[in-house]
């Protein structure tokens, strides 16, 4: 085996997930996922703290890249505008590098584990606060900050749930448009039935 | 010690929260609690299954409250008009037997603590999940329950912290309607600048 991997990150990450939906999450042990990928268990800690992580590699990275939506949009955007036209295409960035199926079987071990969906959730809580401080630093008032950042944060969450479960049928970008056009369907007919 | 505690519970978060504030959550034990409240561990442990969940008391209903707001409406009511109505009445019946003082407090001790974040994180997920399958049982898409219910446990979660940070010189229901009414304006005026 050589000393350098340039892929053992995701092998590391296939490994685990093959494992995790074969036997279950808290079954699996780092040694049973290095001997699945034909690596060391200190390779393994060089790119992760714990198997949970695994699940979660790149995810720490989504926050930057949320703030990155502001620093290229034009400070006249409001915030709407700016999550109507920028967030499906940062949600295209973030998932480029994964396969829809990596995404979905990932999906599936999440749901059968509370202590990866609580993992899943501070993910988000950190995505709410890097948006709110975007909005805050382009002139928001602390309240419509905070209710645009929530509204970002649910149309990701929502599209990509929604993109995955679809198998890559259709855009995650799409999928997000349509979370944030049903958001302005929901509150903008306060008369309407439904 | 009489073997009746009606207001043992009470004692217990009282003990709990000011044992957090003075010297942290990680660093209190239950002993500590139970003597600082002048009860024993065993009436600790009938009320609470551990430390944690001393500050969640009562949380574990609010998934229930929220259901209850659809079972009396108005089968008519869509699903914005339903939040702008009966979320902030509900949150009043939620947070009735709390003074603001002790959920201020509360509030700071959760703050300061990664594993409390992510015990409310929960909670708030499972408000999500409730307030979805009331909408999807009130005949809505999958798509506009899921939005709805975000945008319900937004406007309840940033309302009450804004209440909360007041001191009470505001009132949670107003600040509620105040959330749901910037939603309606960050959602509505996608032209505007701001």
């Amino acid at each position: 085996m050589s000393r350098w991997q340039p892929d053992a990150q995701e092998r590391l990450e296939h490994a685990a997930l093959e494992l995790f939906l074969e036997q279950g999450f808290a079954s699996t042990t780092v040694p049973q996922i290095t001997a699945r990928a034909g690596l060391t268990t200190r390779t393994f800690f060089r790119h992760f703290t714990d198997k949970r992580e695994v699940l979660f590699a790149g995810d720490d990275v989504t926050p930057a890249q949320m703030a990155r939506l502001f620093t290229e949009a034009p400070p006249s955007l409001d915030p709407m505008t700016l999550l109507l036209e920028r967030l499906g295409p940062g949600a295209v960035e973030v998932f480029a590098e994964r396969s829809v199926d990596y995404l979905r079987r990932r999906r599936q071990v999440i749901d059968a584990e509370p202590a990866l969906q609580e993992r899943e959730l501070r993910k988000f809580s950190l995505m709410a606060r890097a948006l709110k401080d975007g909005f805050l630093e382009r002139g928001a008032d602390e309240l419509t900050a905070s209710v645009a950042a929530d509204i970002g944060v649910s149309a990701f969450r929502i599209g990509a749930t929604r993109w995955i479960a679809s198998d890559g049928t259709t855009d995650v970008a799409a999928e997000i448009s349509r979370a944030l056009f049903t958001l302005q369907q929901v509150v903008g007919r306060p008369d309407a039935a439904g």
